[in-house]
């Protein structure tokens, strides 16, 4: 291959813009902002089962790829049958799964991208632990707020009911607390709202905050 | 806020075009390569301490970026003091690293991310477990071939000479096995040819597989 058609050439062109590559060798989160006109953050959605987490955090996810942002969200279904198959529903085991969310979300701002969690994330201790692997305002706690009488009403996954009966033990807001965020960076009422409202209310939020770019 | 004002129009708007995020509540791979304009892939780079995996990977994704890819490296730096800091250096803390590795790989493969490993990743059959996570063609093993005694000559961290006065146990090349790729998508001669020379190596592989645009 002659240097007419070397593939790449700014890798191989001599000069002054000579190997622009190296410069970067170690990408970082600005540079990376800075190439796609947005912040990477983590956005913790917490809530009961039921409560809506994982549809406002996919409606959320959808309405920020059309804006062309990265963007990607963790839930149940990608976590818990692959990194995190190993873990069971012990104490122990449910601290862990948190904590290598946290640990997940956190490669995953550093890769640039929004990344969206969708977990019951009862406690408190254990949101704050994923919370304090980054830094101030990387971290947005989002609460979605829908009471227990909604979501048991709801029981879409008919699961408060087998809870009721004693069929799963140690469920959340019925034989297991939830400790509700004191004083999340948004709560969103998503017992009472429409999924429009509260996929509004989130990206506002995030337009505020300088991740994204405000609607003109 | 009136409607004229209101962000995210198309979120709101009524008509032929109205709630065009809900249609992609669940945004896939194929979503994403489309709008990217690139597959996503992982590269796993596999070989001996002080073969220049970490220095290839990390040119290769600095070389993705500047042309606007979406791209990311995991190496010791980001997974060993986070998700894998629970770990150690038995068989079974080795072989759940890797595991773990390569669960991360896929959830950013799903993400779009051309993601990048850089870990030594000596036994075959770790490999091949990360391997068979993802379909055909999503994972491109990348065997850093330069020979133990240019690793060993190099030493850049020190390591070889600690593990030759027995101050490291289980040392890959020393006193561990490495077992090398039988049949790597890729095999890079980085003890003989220059970084540029490996990364262009690397890049042309990645168009001729139809995961990047080809160079013009």
């Amino acid at each position: 291959m002659a240097a007419t058609s070397a593939p790449y050439g700014d890798l191989t062109t001599q000069g002054a813009s000579t190997n622009i590559a190296w410069h970067h060798a170690s990408v970082d989160r600005a540079a990376r902002a800075q190439q796609r006109g947005h912040r990477s953050a983590i956005l913790w959605f917490t809530g009961l089962s039921g409560s809506g987490k994982s549809t406002l955090a996919n409606a959320v996810n959808a309405a920020l790829f059309e804006r062309g942002l990265a963007c990607y969200v963790l839930d149940g279904d990608n976590i818990r049958h692959g990194l995190c198959k190993d873990l069971g529903f012990s104490d122990a085991d449910r601290e862990e799964n948190i904590r290598r969310i946290g640990e997940v979300s956190k490669l995953f701002l550093d890769a640039g991208v929004v990344v969206l969690t969708a977990f019951v994330s009862p406690f408190k201790a254990d949101r704050d632990r994923a919370r304090a692997l980054v830094a101030n305002g990387d971290f947005i706690e989002i609460h979605c707020a829908a009471d227990l009488a909604v979501c048991e009403q709801r029981d879409t996954k008919g699961l408060y009911a087998k809870a009721r009966a004693g069929e799963i033990k140690e469920f959340t807001g019925i034989s297991s607390p939830y400790e509700a965020p004191e004083q999340p960076e948004l709560r969103v009422d998503t017992g009472r709202q429409s999924l429009e409202q509260s996929v509004e209310q989130v990206l506002t939020h995030l337009g505020a905050a300088g991740i994204i770019p405000q609607a003109g």
